[in-house]
């Protein structure tokens, strides 16, 4: 009996299911793919490897030895320690998302800084008024949290809109490419905080990020500046930033994640003036160059595997990415 | 008794008019400043100068030798070819406006491709929801209709955001810069339009330009494409569009610009599922790098005039812009 990968992802396109299953039977697997996890779990059974996105897949799976999830971010994973075995291999979808999230993170940015919501108020009522003053990518400093794919692409996407300062921020102030003008550490964020005009943030959910943007922090900020988290909700003092915006400390936010997903129904969050709520939506395989890329990045993946050769996007389990 | 200038805009920063002030006193003119039309008026009557945004100001002063539009767009001076005499110097603010319109063009165009005003009813009634199929900029063919600051400032954008193709058309083919792949006479805009994911529309009202966006086009392109018109009303057959984007033979559109405008209070355009409505709000000096601009390059124009050197922006009657 052949060796057995089990996919399961509901966005995903048939013609992309059938590409996974042509180069599977390649390769020498049975592919089975499932729209629901409910589907999938009896598959899992004997299954060598998964691309998913559940991390009820890997418990129903003892012979697993590959685990590809379709997300970026992994903390769902790595947070119950007993769930992923040692030896079994642990890849993330990393470089997949940057186009979507990073456009996501751009249509926000703007519509907060352009105050779109005042303005479709106006169009839901019919009201024809076009004199609110609006801020501007161009000539803005901006900041950006996590320089992978995703901040990256934010970069280009800025620089192309004429921002005058990108600084890359991550662990360790590694360099991460030329569209940013410099990157520091984690460590040395709150020299940097003050002169932001446009802070983006897309952090892993890991120990070491939780609870970065801090009170103190937000209250470091100009007034006029504005918060875009596309990462994790639990980076942001949500209840901080929601005070800040509603005493006119900050000039706005906006959200993809939140420290409790989903939004429950009596959360303030929901109808913050100055805060524009996404419904974890920046991502999340709806934008067909997501699935192209995450389908493509597995299938590489695949074929280094079988051939013993190194895994791209292999998440180390002590950073968390 | 100096000559006088007389400057008028509800939303120009006290420090903008401070400096007009001084830097027209220093070249031997006398500024007065005013917010409204109605306050200016009498003042044009032995004005020399204005800078405004309103064809009343123009026929409130009999003496006037250069009229600088706050705007891009000079229609509203034109289609009565009594109201400016010949010898009048007309000059626009053509670029002052690109930053703001373009980004404009691009939130929209974000908007439209992300489906953001459904996932905003969503959020409107605390539906948690995040797996609507979106489009995305990467990847697409983008034709700009209109090739000064703004349509090339939506280029430098879109090519930021990964757009495979961008074709740049003008009246006459000529070249505009290193970032369009492409560029193509408005006579040959048929070839291009069932090539286009993305129609950028950024025409000025003339008479060439009127209908150009006609229903027999607008057949003629993908049904997945999207269109944003933040030029003129005119250039669309807006009926037409709507019914498209009603009939799903087109994917969506943006638009900021209308047939009459303000949108006649029953008119449909209002409520179209799939067209995203703003108010003419891309522009209008709300942004503070637009009136910097706006500006910037009235004085350096004010100079050139008294110095007998050639003018920026001077408006070619015969083109209308």
């Amino acid at each position: 009996m052949s060796k057995k990968i089990v996919v399961v992802h509901k966005l995903l396109d048939p013609e992309l299911a059938e590409k996974i299953i042509e180069k599977g039977s390649e390769l020498g697997y049975r592919v089975e793919y499932y729209k629901s996890v409910e589907e999938a779990i009896p598959a899992c059974a004997d299954a060598e490897i998964i691309y998913g996105g559940n991390p009820a897949l890997v418990k129903a799976a003892p012979l697993l030895k590959w685990y590809n999830a379709s997300s970026v971010g992994v903390d769902a994973y790595l947070k119950d320690k007993d769930l992923l075995k040692e030896d079994v291999i642990l890849t993330n979808s990393a470089g997949a998302y940057g186009p979507s999230v990073s456009e996501h993170g751009l249509m926000t940015t703007l519509m907060v800084l352009r105050r779109e919501w005042e303005y479709a108020s106006f169009v839901q009522n019919r009201v024809w008024k076009n004199d609110l003053l609006v801020g501007s990518i161009n000539g803005s400093y901006v900041t950006i949290l996590g320089t992978g794919d995703i901040g990256t692409g934010y970069a280009e996407k800025v620089r192309g809109c004429g921002a005058s300062h990108i600084t890359g921020i991550n662990r360790s102030g590694h360099a991460a490419g030329d569209v940013y003008d410099e990157t520091a550490a984690m460590a040395d964020i709150d020299a940097y905080l003050p002169l932001t005009d446009i802070l983006f943030m897309c952090l892993p959910g890991t120990p070491e990020t939780v609870g970065i943007l801090s009170e103190e922090r937000i209250a470091s900020m100009k007034k006029t500046a504005v918060v875009i988290n596309v990462g994790r909700g639990s980076a942001v003092d949500q209840k901080a930033l929601i005070r800040a915006i509603n005493e006119k400390r900050i000039g706005g936010a906006a959200l993809d994640v939140f420290e409790t997903e989903p939004i429950p129904e009596d959360d303030p969050v929901w109808n913050t003036p100055g805060l524009l709520v996404t419904t974890h939506n920046a991502g999340n395989m709806t934008a067909a160059v997501t699935r192209r890329r995450n389908v493509d990045q597995f299938l590489e993946n695949l074929e280094c595997y079988t051939k013993g050769l190194p895994m791209k996007h292999v998440v180390r389990r002590d950073l968390g990415y």
